[in-house]
């Protein structure tokens, strides 16, 4: 079945096409407009989200098809996802039902499903996604996992194959920690990371000390530079980072510590928050262009002035989403590719 | 007008159009499609809900209407149900303005309403649903109120139909009350009882002592079953009534003790709770077939091996809501049958 | 760009443009059906609603756009609004990125966004919505800001032109203030007022002393009152007011000292709840009609004899509330008129 839960398991031509066909969307907006009448997808939302939803119910809705949207435990029951123990709690129905019975409703279901932050394994392997995705009897599209933020990725790579013309390869990328309230996931910068490897993007991860990546996600970054002949190295030196970079991708995640420590890694981040990217940043790029997959936090994760300016493709961004999601809808349903 | 508040009272001829026209959508998912546009349907849920709002959704749009959902107390303020008194409290609108302004807009209105479990006349007698249809000027579809769910009766009758290929008639059919740690409505057994009745299956209604059905629904199963062809008795010894067992329909719901005595019925419950399905009441049964209306509590109200097993019929049950409230707008709009 | 914002700064030929259109959408449900098939519209509420979510909606889909609805603070973060403040609050996002997302996803935005209620300033001048408007790329149609309601006063207008027959000049009109257990926002009254101005009407503000409203509006009325041969007086005596009226719009709203002295302002409005609307008043009108925006309370606004009697329009007024959504919409996108 054709789940999307990643888009490093995608193989190299329908990466091709999902890149081209988001590029035509965007251009055209009747662009295979109602291909797909009578068809249903069902959009599960255990979190919050604004363009997720939105572009997604947009998307499915431009097909021609009709979106449903499901949010657990808001006019319907939390959901149980433990299995062999009697069901005595709070949940009235477990994950198993309800992806059974949405999977008869539906062609297509999309998750969004958040890490735990307190299951390190669990977060890395996307383990609920995983079971969601056994339980469903249709293809199910990855809407922020864990551990994976695919449609976004999707996005940005179609938004930097057009911002360089085609021409990403070997262009100075960097993917910055920045400061935040909060011990965020990792879903967005491990899936930006991969795809800027893919794209071949000279990748420089800039965070402190404690705040690497999973080691897993390294390596998989490491072997996609290797074949599309880019290049991934790390620093923990923001202000050498961004000499000379062609984008500035800001993100906040939290320390793999928080795991463990919690409070240790509130500790940790709270002693880096001059990690925010500002117009000396910017200015220190090679004409560099500004991204973030939003929400953001103005002032805390970068200046006002950054986001209010013309070096930015965040707005560009957030665009895209909705013409790679129809990229991948239709290549879901119809093997385009 | 065409309410649909039961569906013992739509008379045999709609009935039997209804279930043939369920099972036409079933085996053709283009089957009518399109055949409303232009109609408006509202959707009002005072309660939770997964199958029932996703799938007349979905089923308003195949047949090319709009629905509108609407969820009283959030994003919406409550509603006032009580006449001639000053409305100071925290509702801000009266049902009856509230159903007559929706009407307005739609060309049907569904409606879920839960029973009080505090209120045993108003309950038994729908009192509240009664209230909404007669405040609203179009035909409304009742979605399970505090004492009847037409919708999955409807969806339930079909799905028998089909597995026994039209020969349901003096098929042995278990209607078992289960364990459950509340008390639930009586909506879903009293609707499952007169559907099995009616369609002329020998129905046993297995259920501790002091968790009998309502007289006035147990008397109308009779007079079903006396018309039809069927038989309609009750047993409070479950491993004797599944003994030969064609059907082990599940369902848990409160004694009528809980309008008074809620802390004693609680207790009662407590002392059932073997009166769960598992393979072994299965294994007693001839070929026997699971159902359950879904939501339900794994190794509560049924073992897991149950549900995963392959003699279940529940997600038919679930996909059945589809097409047979498909059937039912359409009879409701264009009077078929 | 084509906000509305408000309708008093619309010029008259639109106005008449659209009052002709609502009305031509209320004799023919099909009327202009379908005609902005591939558009999508926003509608961010931040506040509860009922009436304008569902007509909205449904007033999108039946152009063949589709509406795609936002609630801050459920299903998405709230949103920060201040500028030039580091985010560390509970808001993850600003107005400024998520209107300037959903600007690239839709061709217009509709949003509520009721008055403060604490900032008098900010209140009266909309800032909020003005903050908003300038954040989209996209028209913006007020949906229920602090100070204006043109949604409503737009079907008010339809359903006085309909009700005389397009001779609602001179005619008289009372917008009455009455009880009310909270100090509710001037949206409707100001919106009502300059909307009967407007017209022609012979209106009179009938109110307690202390419950006046804002004087720039009371001045923008007299405005467009000298402009259409109309007349606006104010009345703090309401058998007086009423006496030969041929309307009564009854409309709760706080007094201005609410701003400063919240306590103050409760205590005036508890020793007017004889400002109630009864069948008394109704008759000592010239064949009166009762006219009231909704959500109303029931013996507390107004007397259920009046509401249920049929010297009414408070339904009319609600279903024009969606044919005047469509005339907007198609002028907004369109440029109808």
């Amino acid at each position: 079945m054709k789940h999307v839960l990643n888009l490093h398991s995608l193989p190299d031509s329908v990466w091709d096409v999902l890149i081209g066909e988001a590029l035509k969307h965007a251009e055209n907006r009747a662009y295979r407009s109602n291909q797909h009448p009578g068809k249903h997808m069902g959009l599960v939302f255990f979190n919050d989200s604004l363009r997720t939803r939105v572009s997604m119910e947009l998307a499915v809705a431009a097909l021609g098809a009709t979106p449903v949207t499901v949010t657990p435990g808001s006019g319907t029951w939390g959901f149980a996802w433990e299995k062999g123990r009697p069901m005595l709690g709070g949940e009235a129905e477990h994950i198993q039902e309800a992806v059974g019975v949405l999977s008869r409703y539906v062609d297509a279901l999309g998750v969004r499903l958040f890490a735990s932050g307190t299951d390190r394994d669990q977060d890395r392997e996307d383990a609920l996604l995983q079971q969601f995705a056994a339980a469903s009897a249709v293809p199910v599209l990855n809407l922020e996992s864990a551990s994976r933020h695919p449609c976004q990725a999707l996005a940005d790579a179609a938004v930097l194959t057009r911002h360089f013309d085609g021409h990403a390869k070997r262009k100075k990328f960097v993917l910055s920690w920045t400061n935040h309230p909060k011990a965020l996931p990792m879903a967005v910068p491990n899936s930006t990371l991969l795809m800027a490897a893919r794209l071949g993007m000279d990748v420089t991860v800039a965070r402190p000390d404690g705040f690497e990546l999973e080691s897993d996600v390294m390596e998989k970054a490491a072997e996609l530079a290797s074949s599309s002949g880019g290049r991934v190295q790390e620093s923990n030196d923001l202000q050498a980072a961004v000499l000379g970079a062609q984008v500035i991708y800001a993100k906040s995640w939290g320390a793999v510590r928080r795991y463990e420590h919690p409070e240790a890694e509130a500790k940790m981040r709270q002693s880096h928050r001059d990690w925010r990217i500002t117009e000396s940043h910017m200015h220190a790029g090679d004409n560099a262009q500004f991204m973030h997959c939003l929400p953001v936090r103005r002032g805390v994760v970068v200046d006002d002035a950054v986001l209010d300016g013309s070096q930015t493709l965040h707005l560009d961004q957030a665009e895209f989403r909705l013409h790679g999601q129809k990229a991948l809808l239709d290549w879901m349903w119809e093997g385009k590719g």
